[in-house]
């Protein structure tokens, strides 16, 4: 490893690095739940203690959760973390010796909240935070001294240079980041790119340490490791799980501790968004005080997927899972709705919504679009009674490239609590349930998702022999056009360069224009892109701006 | 007036200053409608020129609408921007030596979008901004010379004194703004505060023109005016209307030009807030290419004041308003809903939901809430049944203390596109309807909201003899709480001291806790206050913290 700079650190540089431990404690925290967090982190340190490391470190934020929105701004909340901080430390001080660093909330002088650093030693607590000392005037960034080595902290909501070269040349042995950075897809790959590219400035080995778990729409991926000073990830701690990671680090590098330490696998897309969405789910349950789940299953391939990653999340017998046909339901997707059941055992129920249907339509009449929503906001209904008698989460199945759209019905399908592939484009929809049925075939189970669930024509079912094709382009033209329109915001001239059809590409643009007061009234599901529709791109409601020739 | 200093402008400062004539043209523009806010801005710059106008002044991002949101990084836009406003300089270049300013779309270097200004004159665009500029390394903001006068110019969301100083002696005459400042209750007693606080720095008169109109839920209320070199308003525009105010700026200071000009009437809340949000939803019918709106109308006060605000902003004719009685609605409420009706002349119709929620029962036999919130549903769906035949926008009665505490049905009295009352207290419906009341009185017209709505205890109607009572404490006790707890951000202990009752502080922010996923799902509806649920106060959907004591 790079030598530090002679002088700057005067009592670890010329004697040669003893090894030194250090545990990288990639924590599930609850955003808000001071109390619950402190007592994890407790175990985690009272863990990494019994394994002989010098120093624990700890995510961004992780005693608070993250992100905290406006709650940030309450003081009483901001006394309050200040204050499990200090019970935390003197509850740590059993551990003599032991250095524990992790993220907190601090406020600057005037009154913004930031991301702090707190180091703890032998229940003494000492803040530190290179942002928030950036805002009163101390931009150099904490080091600290353990076993003789020296630790650079930093602390990053997202990795960038004006965090890490505060560090540079300044003597450090090694940087400790606390990280909170949530999962995309590419991410990971992204994430090492950046290490790359900034080792040269760094010049010494990075401990990054990153939440992992769900909070509203992110979902956060772990993914802590340890770098050369090349800025090469060279131990990793698995992904999408909470995890104590020990590794020692001397003048020859980072090592992994446990000797069967495992790299984790490369990133595969489908993989990583399959674990993501059900991580991101079960937490948003959990969390949120929920033990079941409830959500209507059509045949159809969107509810198939949502009801094998709702079983792989809560278990099935946490799943709710009602098939309400109508008049133009096929029998095919009843046996579909009905053999997914059988397969994972989930609570599976039938309620016709062809007597209500009727009954509406003797008082009401309505014919074409208001007909075919009709039957949607009628099993919208059913499943809130049932949400509203046994206290079940409600979800709602649509996916990213029908929300984009505005194919769905508010207030029918579009009903519930939680949304788990809202961010997924249908194209995707078919690769995590082939994934899906793959792994269980691997594993020797019964695949989830019924085949003909995959392979069938997607269709509504609101009237006689519709297809989702009558209305919209194929999903393998649609998806890519989305992802130009919307994810790399290409103009209308550039996507028919691109060779889509010029007059599909108005009709799209249009789509998405008028179903953006759809999308604001959705439920929250996991982001898994860099241009979630609710977070990324922030369309206005009222916009007469059409993308012309 | 205050001299410019000497040197600084040597074109104007030894010279008596000769009376300067300026045009403030406050503009309701359309988000995205670049030809028709060019056309509007063409229309103001030629009454303006008649008027023998030296340089006309119109509000920040004019030209494109604001705010923009993500629609600000499509570089189509961005162009489609540019492109419109040297076509409007053009078209402009018949106005021989007018000055315009007016704000558009510009980009920085590194591709930032912001708020820009161009200066017009004679088909020629200068682009001008303090902001893009000092992004750019150059801080100083733009001064222009009209008619031998020395004029700075700024532009800004909000006034700060970091958009005004850098003008502070530099010898400009007068300082032009281009503002964008959107209404809440109290905000133009702050912008006056807030003038007179930054004179002193300034020194100089300020033109400020605002942007008047709605855009999703920002209400621009104008309020443009010409201050004194003390920074006192001395001419104002009316608020919530378009209009073209004329000033004549000499030695002596600003004065309209219009010998018949009226001060607007000083700050009333009331009547501020009613004519805000009865702007907000007229522009979003508007601007959302809606004709007419539909809205269930129960005899209760919440959605008789949106019945009458409607009214007013779209006119009677195009207001479909349906009553929806229930076994549980009361001969009061269905009279009072027809006394509405027959008081204003809206489209008024019936349908009883009483066979939909038999047919409902008998299959699916809820009791409880869930069989309230059926109720509720059931309405829901006929109001959707409606927009889905006829087109018409569909108004959600819901009040802001409601919709703090969960008190609605979502997917049922929830449903909607636009929320005209969402940001207003309880407490604060009622003095609408009877400022709206009074105001009929004086007109000598019919007063529109029955006595009788305004009077009785409120009451859901969802089971016999309900009354809010039941399940909410009184609205004059409720709205202080949640002014303190959320407007304030104020702890349960601080709540207690003010002499809230401890068990109802619990309750209410259990309450609020507890509702955060249904306000994320509510429609948009108008800001009118500085802690509007969704824009301001930015909850976390999961999070564990409570407050304690």
């Amino acid at each position: 490893m790079r030598k530090a700079v002679p002088g700057a650190t005067p009592t670890s540089t010329l004697t040669r690095m003893a090894a030194l431990r250090i545990a990288l404690a990639q924590v599930d925290s609850n955003v808000g739940d001071l109390r619950g967090n402190a007592e994890r982190i407790r175990d985690f340190v009272a863990r990494a203690a019994e394994a002989g490391a010098h120093v624990v470190l700890l995510p961004h934020m992780v005693l608070t959760g993250y992100p905290l929105a406006g709650l940030a701004y309450r003081e009483s909340f901001q006394s309050a973390a200040e204050e499990t901080l200090h019970l935390l430390a003197g509850d740590l001080a059993v551990h003599r010796g032991l250095t524990i660093v992790l993220g907190s909330l601090g406020v600057t002088e005037d009154d913004q909240p930031f991301g702090s650093v707190a180091v703890v030693r032998d229940g003494e607590v000492t803040q530190h935070n290179p942002r928030g000392a950036a805002a009163t005037e101390d931009a150099t960034g904490a080091v600290i001294e353990v076993a003789g080595t020296s630790l650079g902290i930093t602390t990053a909501s997202e990795l960038s240079v004006a965090d890490l070269v505060p560090h540079h040349g300044r003597g450090v042995q090694a940087l400790l980041v606390l990280y909170a950075s949530p999962f995309e897809v590419g991410h990971r790959t992204a994430r090492d790119r950046l290490r790359r590219a900034f080792a040269p400035q760094v010049g010494v080995p990075m401990v990054v340490v990153n939440l992992v778990g769900g909070q509203d729409d992110l979902i956060f991926d772990g993914d802590s490791c340890v770098t050369d000073a090349a800025g090469t990830a060279v131990v990793r701690a698995p992904r999408f799980v909470e995890h104590l990671l020990l590794v020692d680090l001397d003048d020859d590098g980072p090592r992994a501790v446990d000797p069967d330490h495992r790299e984790p696998a490369p990133p595969d897309p489908v993989a990583d968004v399959y674990q993501a969405i059900t991580l991101g789910l079960r937490d948003y349950v959990r969390k949120n005080g929920f033990s079941r789940v409830v959500l209507g299953l059509s045949g159809g391939i969107d509810s198939a997927l949502v009801a094998a990653i709702a079983c792989d999340a809560v278990g099935a017998a946490g799943v709710i899972a009602v098939s309400m046909p109508s008049d133009y339901s096929s029998e095919h997707s009843r046996q579909d709705a009905a053999a997914l059941a059988e397969a994972t055992g989930l609570d599976f129920r039938t309620q016709s919504i062809a007597p209500l249907f009727d009954a509406c339509q003797a008082e009401l009449k309505l014919a074409g679009t208001a007909a075919e929503n009709l039957q949607a906001r009628l099993r919208g209904l059913v499943l809130m009674a049932i949400s509203n008698t046994e206290g079940p989460l409600v979800l709602a199945p649509g996916n990213k490239s029908e929300l984009a759209v505005g194919y769905s019905t508010i207030y029918g399908d579009a009903v519930g609590g939680y949304a788990p592939i809202r961010d997924i484009p249908k194209s995707m929809v078919w690769q995590l349930a082939r994934w899906r049925n793959a792994r269980a075939r691997e594993a020797g189970e019964p695949e989830p998702i019924p085949q003909r669930s995959i392979s069938k024509p997607p269709s509504a079912e609101l009237r006689p022999d519709q297809l989702d094709s009558d209305s919209l382009p194929d999903y393998d033209v649609l998806d890519p056009l989305l992802q130009g329109y919307l994810g790399e915001r290409r103009s209308r001239a550039e996507l028919v360069d691109d060779g889509f059809d010029a007059a599909l590409v108005d009709r799209v643009i249009g789509l998405v224009a008028a179903s953006e007061w759809k999308r604001r009234q959705y439920p929250v599901g996991p982001r898994v892109t860099s241009w979630a529709l609710d977070r990324d791109l922030h369309l206005p409601l009222t916009s007469a701006w059409r993308e012309r020739s």
